[in-house]
């Protein structure tokens, strides 16, 4: 079955019924077959003090399920809740990454109640997992994965998976080591269980196996996972010696993540990792204003620029006019070769060493695009603005504005293309340099060109 | 191993000398345990004429792989050079879903060439898949998967699983059917190694399968993916009959396309799906001048308003010097605003029925970001631009500017965040409403709000 969010809501109308008439059977049958982010859902949409009734109707594995999607505020109100024993078998029942997950977002008491309940050894591969910095592969691996001896037979390894497997987190890929744990190679489920029972896992493994260390950057372990579509990726430290695995799940949100923080920077936003409706309006404020301080105070240039030609405005005003025009198709221009350009980085298609072929392609599309773009206006201000509008346009006023937009459409796409790898290249966030930025960069070029032309042209 | 493309690039160089020398069994040796998509790397930078000569060497079910990840040309010259066991032997080799994703790139000769190779049951099978709409789930889907009867033991199922299991494209989770081929559960290769023998499929699965129809968008069924951290997905017909399975490496590639197509649309560019670098500088301007003509020409308004505010300007020349200030703020304003409710519309994090909450947000955020924006300008034109650059500011100007900041800012967040939610209730793509079409609309919005406190409070 499909849950639309509409069959959720009924489903929701009718919990909160069971739950008033206590009826816990009823509730417990209406729920205990969703997935795992369903429930969480519902159970967040109902009256607050009931999540940790629904929480305790659920068995023990979902329970652990459940708890992994909660919101982090109904987390740490659980876990304050809970008995020792019952947090002890949370944590027991959680994988070892969401496990590190949830207590990254937690407040320091309760990550030492957490860490307090946790039996030695998974305390040990929590705290071990912690020590990783931020965004690096270390910190979304998880050390749950099953490895194998590469001198193991095909019996040995299927009783080990029996003996082991329920508490992994995939068994469709398991990593075979030598005896001081370095990666040798992989088998999958489908070849141990297609292979001779004596075969050593030596003979059947495939040796080509692409690994990612401990110190990687998070976005370019997952964008491994989209290139060669892989399930699972074994993590190896400095020695080559497996310490963890990475499956796509996890890829797959930091992918996600990452994409959003790529947009919001794009759009001079810092990013917030937070769904929008969860933000307060504090933190929404404080994620845009730097920016806009900063685009603002930027702005001062092109004010200074117009200050400073205002006898040339004056004797010409209809030139004041076409000002908003060749700034926006200026700060279009640029921000369709910047954006382009920045996703290309940020998808592993454009290096640094791409920059001379980047450069001379979007030079080549800005002649045309610009030679089209001037002479559509200058149509338009001929048989529109100065025809149909009685604008005061004569055809040296019509040249300089069709040529001012040749030439800053030239070197918008410039700017646009260029800025994003050099900053790649110095190693900032290359979008940041996107849009706003490109544009009043591109607002401060076209104006110096328009009045440049202006007092050329039309001799004022 | 990780090969950087330093590492490849020398491994290139070897490679041509070994072709040179004609040392076939060497070259072979060093791509053989490479990833497919690195030996396709490495195929399309050697000179043209050894794609043949090196995809001869690879043994047959690696070179269908590689096959699979070649540019659509080097595919189109390698089937039209084939010889028909050779091209038989290749398409047997592929899973369907890819098949069919290549002979929807194909012209139609080369279609013809590969349906005829294809043995009959293979050639239905694609037809049925070729059938279903562009972008819908049925087109990403494959039929490449184990399905289980409700009856069939444990014993049953793994003599099952070692006999088709080889051709499958997974067989982390299989799908439980009735004897009309209704979807009743799915079962995971880890149950049926971990239960006994005689338990039948009806006692051991899990019913609560979330599937997906053939028609069902694409990147809905993609974000289900993410949503619930599926390997596979289970696709049904309208009678809730399994007729194939989308796998999550095809997801994953849906989230990232859809995703750069939003980043497009946002850019004002019209979708290429094409890597930068491959697509031609006419491609390039075909899929942004639209976008620069519409835009230009909406223009127009803002020229209108300012023309028709010319005496205002001429009489208090220091205005005009600011509109780059005003216009770019509410353009930056509105496009933060209107990228994050079209991410979160995208995330599925934001729908029509939260229109209220959003609209209430963003009055409160714009209240106060329009506020600090204010008294920061306030401060710079009084203490900067006046007794700096001793421009001619009153205090009255500076208030002018000042309250249209306030309200643009308003105004800009009010367009920003309704105009995409309007959009996607339409059944338009939100993206499209993104930062160009707000600016032009934002441009318009505060030069009128600059004339009205202008003409007002200087009595211009």
């Amino acid at each position: 079955m499909t849950f639309q969010k509409e069959g959720l809501e009924e489903l929701i109308e009718r919990m909160e019924s069971y739950l008033n008439e206590k009826k816990y059977v009823l509730a417990r049958e209406a729920i205990v077959e969703l997935e795992p982010i369903d429930i969480a859902y519902i159970m967040e949409t109902l009256p607050e003090d009931t999540i940790p009734v629904v929480f305790r109707l659920l068995p023990k594995e979902l329970a652990a399920e459940v708890f992994v999607e909660l919101e982090n505020d109904s987390q740490e109100k659980l876990i304050k809740g809970f008995s020792k024993a019952e947090l002890k078998e949370v944590i027991d029942e959680l994988y070892l990454d969401d496990a590190v997950d949830i207590i990254e977002e937690m407040p320091a008491n309760v990550v030492k109640r957490i860490l307090s309940t946790a039996d030695p050894e998974t305390r040990r591969d929590i705290n071990n997992i912690l020590q990783y910095p931020e965004d690096s592969t270390g910190s979304i691996m998880t050390t749950e994965y099953i490895d194998l001896k590469s001198t193991m037979t095909v019996e040995d390894a299927l009783k080990k998976i029996r003996r082991v497997g329920q508490d992994m987190e995939t068994i469709n890929v398991m990593y075979v080591v030598d005896a001081d744990r370095h990666l040798l190679g992989f088998v999958s489920i489908r070849t141990v269980l297609l292979s001779d029972e004596n075969d050593t896992m030596e003979e059947i493994m495939d040796t080509g196996v692409i690994s990612a260390s401990t110190l990687d950057d998070q976005e370019m372990t997952a964008r491994k996972f989209e290139k060669y579509d892989f399930l699972t990726m074994p993590v190896v430290d400095k020695e080559n010696r497996l310490v963890g695995i990475v499956t796509i799940d996890d890829a797959l949100d930091v992918l996600v993540e990452e994409t959003t923080e790529d947009i919001e920077r794009m759009a001079a936003i810092s990013p917030s990792y937070k769904p929008y409706l969860n933000t307060s309006v504090i933190e929404t404020v404080k994620s845009r204003i730097p920016w806009l301080l900063l685009l603002m105070v930027s702005a001062t240039f092109t004010g200074q620029i117009i200050s400073s030609f205002e006898d040339a405005l004056a004797s010409v005003t209809i030139l004041t006019a076409y000002i908003p025009m060749l700034m926006d198709t200026g700060g279009n221009s640029g921000s369709q070769a910047s954006v382009t350009i920045i996703r290309g980085i940020s998808l592993d298609e454009i290096s640094m060493k791409d920059i001379g072929k980047v450069v001379w392609k979007e030079m080549r599309v800005a002649v045309i695009v610009g030679a089209i773009l001037a002479a559509c206006n200058f149509a338009k201000l001929m048989l529109v603005d100065r025809l149909l509008f009685h604008n005061p346009i004569t055809v040296a006023v019509a040249l300089v504005i069709c040529l001012t937009l040749v030439f800053t459409v030239f070197a918008a796409k410039l700017v646009g293309c260029t800025l994003p790898i050099f900053a790649k290249g110095l190693g900032f966030d290359p979008a940041v340099m996107a849009s706003p930025f490109i544009t009043t960069i591109v607002d401060a070029i076209s104006l110096l060109i328009y009045f440049e032309f202006a007092t050329t042209l039309l001799h004022i």
